[in-house]
Formats: structure tokens, sequence, C-alpha cells
């Protein structure tokens, strides 16, 4: 059976046009689909701080950032492109703590480092190390979704959490196609209710059957029996395979545990970190929780606490769905 | 050391006023204190069925309604009265589902058939077994505040979910005045914001140090130790020490097991159902997900599903302090 991939908005939420970046304004979503256009490195920086664009798509700001940026240096020397590039490489790494995007923008430096020793065009080695590593990054994203639709079988109910951008929803197209009868239960995501607004939304849009729940409803559907299988994302992963996701993840992991739901994570394998508690977690403002579209929800100056992410240890996977490392 | 007891709204939130109700509006909460007017016990039910009152609340306003509707009996016969009665329990039972209102309307109706019987003014005999019943559960409230004080240590980082009706809050006031320096983590409590709502409110004015938490970041603070007590309400507790509490309650419970935290729970007690799978859970409207502030956070038909509570199993109690019962 020839499979058909249909691709949503959130797998590739970037794309560049002559120079312009034009990346999907994730905080719009359901309402509106809007790119958000960047033009610069400080651009990139306000997009990737202010969550216009988390997860996969950060990655794919921060590379195409490098491209957007020689469009603006025609003309000008090597010296002067390298000195530009290792700049964007800082204002790109210190923008958010928990990703770890110095790993990708310093195999960036290293591409313009190699080309002004062998004096070969920067501008165009840059470009094509850029297109070349997301070519095969886009290819190794499908083969998941193909892993992940094997992994889910006719009559499962997952448990999902959070967005992670697109793959769990391309899964469900392809089940569709194989006339697997699947449902999903989708957690709110508090405080930016990812799980409402971004995978709610991608899921009905490849017309997969989906139950949102509070946050706090994990543990009830669980002991009900409503879900048979938990799949989340990762943001971040170590050599001893605990990992980094949303705020929340933890939890669920802890609470499949219990009632002993088999846990699977969507991981990008990397040693580069050795275990869970070296991964710095971004505290963010507490606004975004006080605040709901801009109004408060509690008056007065209530404090609140915001980690953004949190640390499954290793022990909670069942099972891990990586992306292929080549 | 005499103590001083200052009492929060949400203690005791319905107060009658010649034969009005006037009951507390807490989805107003915290930015205005007001008041709503209770006629009848079709406005009761309706009061109980929009969670303008919860909890305690409801409790204050099925027992008051009786009253209410004497008022507007006055003359009429006792057989009048009587039928009344019974109409007006029926109303009320059949309120909310997990609610056992049952329990307490029938007492009035057997105080209202003794009346007949025994000849005696059956409106008297009702007003004055709902004062006396209602007394007896004030002063057992306030010895329960000074047991929760005496449970709470110097020191102590307390996680809360939900509200309790104003007795947490008045365990710390008490706590101020006996030195002890503590700290509240408070939930959210989606979908209805109970925690950024009422709680937060209700400690601060008590002066009382809180900090809101999303509902997912529950893991989190306890895997990095930020919490050393849980202490949450009950609305429904079973002969085996089950108990229903506001959904979420159940992984809180979960959570504190896996991290060695103690899990302290305010219970009612009642022999009058065996177990926790026992008792019905109500399950809301999907609108109270899908809806913020009367926005949709969702467009679409979106499915959501929402028990208002779930049931916690008595394996996770590691303290109970009940209401004494005499």
């Amino acid at each position: 059976m020839k499979l058909n991939i249909k691709e949503t908005p959130l797998f590739w939420p970037a794309k560049l046009r002559k120079g312009v970046l034009f990346v999907l304004d994730e905080t719009l979503i359901p309402r509106k689909l809007r790119y958000v256009k960047v033009l610069s490195a400080e651009d990139a920086v306000k997009v990737i701080r202010e969550m216009k664009t988390r997860a996969f798509g950060q990655l794919l700001v921060v590379l195409y950032t490098f491209i957007v940026e020689i469009y603006s240096f025609k003309g000008k020397s090597s010296e002067e492109l390298l000195q530009r590039v290792k700049e964007v490489a800082v204002l790109l790494n210190n923008s958010r703590p928990t990703f770890p995007f110095s790993e990708v923008t310093s195999m960036v430096v290293g591409v313009a480092q190699g080309a002004l020793h062998s004096g070969s065009d920067m501008a165009n080695d840059i470009r094509r190390f850029i297109n070349g590593y997301l070519k095969g990054i886009r290819w190794r994203r499908i083969e998941r979704v193909m892993k992940i639709a094997r992994y889910i079988k006719d009559g499962d109910s997952i448990l999902t959490h959070c967005n992670v951008s697109g793959e769990l929803a391309m899964a469900a197209y392809i089940c569709s196609q194989q006339n697997k009868d699947i449902h999903f239960f989708v957690t709110e995501t508090r405080p930016y209710l990812q799980g409402s607004k971004l995978t709610c939304w991608e899921l009905k849009r490849m017309k997969a059957k989906v139950t949102l729940i509070a946050d706090n409803a994990v543990g009830t559907v669980m002991s009900d029996s409503l879900v048979n299988k938990v799949i989340v994302g990762s943001d971040r992963s170590c050599a001893n395979h605990d990992f980094a996701n949303k705020i929340g993840t933890y939890q669920i992991a802890v609470l499949a545990k219990e009632f002993g739901i088999p846990f699977c994570v969507l991981t990008q394998p990397s040693d580069k970190i050795k275990k869970g508690e070296d991964i710095p977690i971004e505290i963010r403002s507490p606004k975004e929780i006080l605040l709901y579209e801009g109004k408060k929800t509690v008056p007065g100056a209530e404090e609140a606490f915001y980690p953004g992410f949190d640390i499954v240890p290793n022990k909670y996977i069942n099972k891990e769905i990586p992306i292929n490392v080549r």
C-alpha cells in the first residue's frame, strides 16, 4: 500500500523566500494561520523568546537566520561575514537556556571558518551546509512519522501533551489510511495551552478523533483506562536517556508508571549532555501564568513560579522512537 | 497564648438576612466580593449548578434554602409546608450528582414529619434544627482549623489544590501568630482556576506567602523538594477512607507518594458510602474547558471531557484531619 504523507503547517513552521524568513506564529493558532517576517538575528531572537515558534520551529529559525543574514552581507568581505556569523551564533545561543542551539550554530561557524581558510565562497558554503542539513532532518522526521504510525495500533487511545510539531498528527493521518481506529486525549498544557491550541487543531485537520482534557484530568483518564498509550515529544535528550520536555511531562510519566500505561517519547538522541540534572531549566516570567490573554486572572501582586520544562528521568521511559542519527 | 481566629469570607460563604439568603459569588473573586440573592429552592439549584458556590458553601445553601422557603409559607398549613419541604429536598438532591445532599435534606424532611406528628410548630422546628446543626458544624470547623495549624510546622512549604473553604487560610493566620515561617504553593486548578482565584486570594488576605503554579508543575516542585507537605480538602469521604475531591487531586496524591511527600486530607468522615467507586462522578459540560471567560480557546467543534472530581484511593493518604463527628 502506497502511503500518502500529508504535512501539517507545524511540521515545517518556517520557510525562506528570497532572503526573508517567514515563521509561523504559533501563538495565533488556531484563530489565524499567519507568518511573521524575520529579517535579522535580532528578529529571530525575539520570535524565539516570545515563543512565536517553539520546539522544532526554533531549530529552523536558528539555521535559516544565518541565510537571512548572508543576504544583507552581499558585497562584504569574508572576514566581515565570519565576524557577523559569530555574533549571530552568540545572539541565538543566548535566546533560551534549555535549548542547545550552540550545537548547531557552532557547526555553521565551523563551515564559515573552513571557507575562510580554504578560500571558497563562504556564503555559498553556509547556504549549502544548512540546506543539506535540513534536507536530511526533513527526511529523518518523515521516517519517524512512519515509525510512530507503526507503533500506533488499531483501537489505541493515546494521551499526548503539548505539541510534537506535526509528527503525531501526520502519523494519525497514515493510521487513518490504514483504517486504524484510534483516539487522542490531549492535555490543555497550561500556561500556553499548546495542547488546546496546536495539537487539537492539527489532529482535527488530519480528521483524527480528539478529546481535550485539563492537565488535572490525566490521573483520572488513566485510572479509568480511557488511554492505553502515552506519546510525547522531547526538547532535549541526554546520553543516559533522561530528557527535557514541556513542563508537565514528568508528572505524566510518573502517572503512566503508576497506572501501568506504556510511556513513549520521540527523541533526538544526543551525547552532548550526560544526564538530566545537567540541563539548565528556563524559568519563565510569572506573568505568563498570572495573565490570560493580557488580563490578570489574579489581581494584586501575586507570586508565580513557571519553569518552562521538566526533566523526565530515564526510568519512566518504556519506549523511545528516536530520530535516526547518521 | 490566646489565639485570634480571623475568618475569611470563604469560610462561611452564605448568610441569611430576614428570609433572604445571600450567597458569595465565588466566580467573581478576586475581582469582586459580591453576594447573590437566593429567594427560592429554584434559585438555590441555579447557584449550585453554576458553581457560584461550591464545597462547604453548597451545604450552607442547601440548609438555608429550607429557611428561605419557610418565609414564603407563612400562614399556610403544616401539610402544605411538609409538601413543599419534600419538593425542595428533591430539587436540591438532584442539583449535583457527586454531592450527598440527601443526607442532610432527609434530616430536614424528618424534622418536618416529626413536627406534623407531634403537632409542634413545623417552621420553628425546622429553623431551630438547621441553626443548631450549622452552629455545631461551625464550631467543629474552627476546631479543625486549629488542628491544621498544629499540623503545620515552622519552615513548612505546603502544596494545596483547589480551595478548602477558608480553613487553610485561617490556619495560616494562626501559624503567623505563632511566628511559624511557612510558604504555600497553590495549583491553578483548571478549568475553574479556584486555586488562582480563591486560594491565592484568601491566603494573601491572611498575609501568607503564596506561589502560584500551573497544574503541570506539581511533579517539578515535588522532585525539586520545593514542598514538604500536601494539604487538600475533600468533597466526600467513604467508609473505607477513599475520598472524592476536585479533579486533579488523585494525580497529586500519586505524585506525593512517588516523591515521598506526606499527603494530608481534610475529611468529613461518613459511613454512608462504602468505597470510592460507589461515588457518582459528575461529568460537567465540555464548554467549561473549551471556553475561557466566554471566549473559545479552541475554535471549531472540539470534544472535551471534564469530570468535575476524581476519587483518591485510601492508600495514598498519609494523614487525615477529620472534622469531629459527634
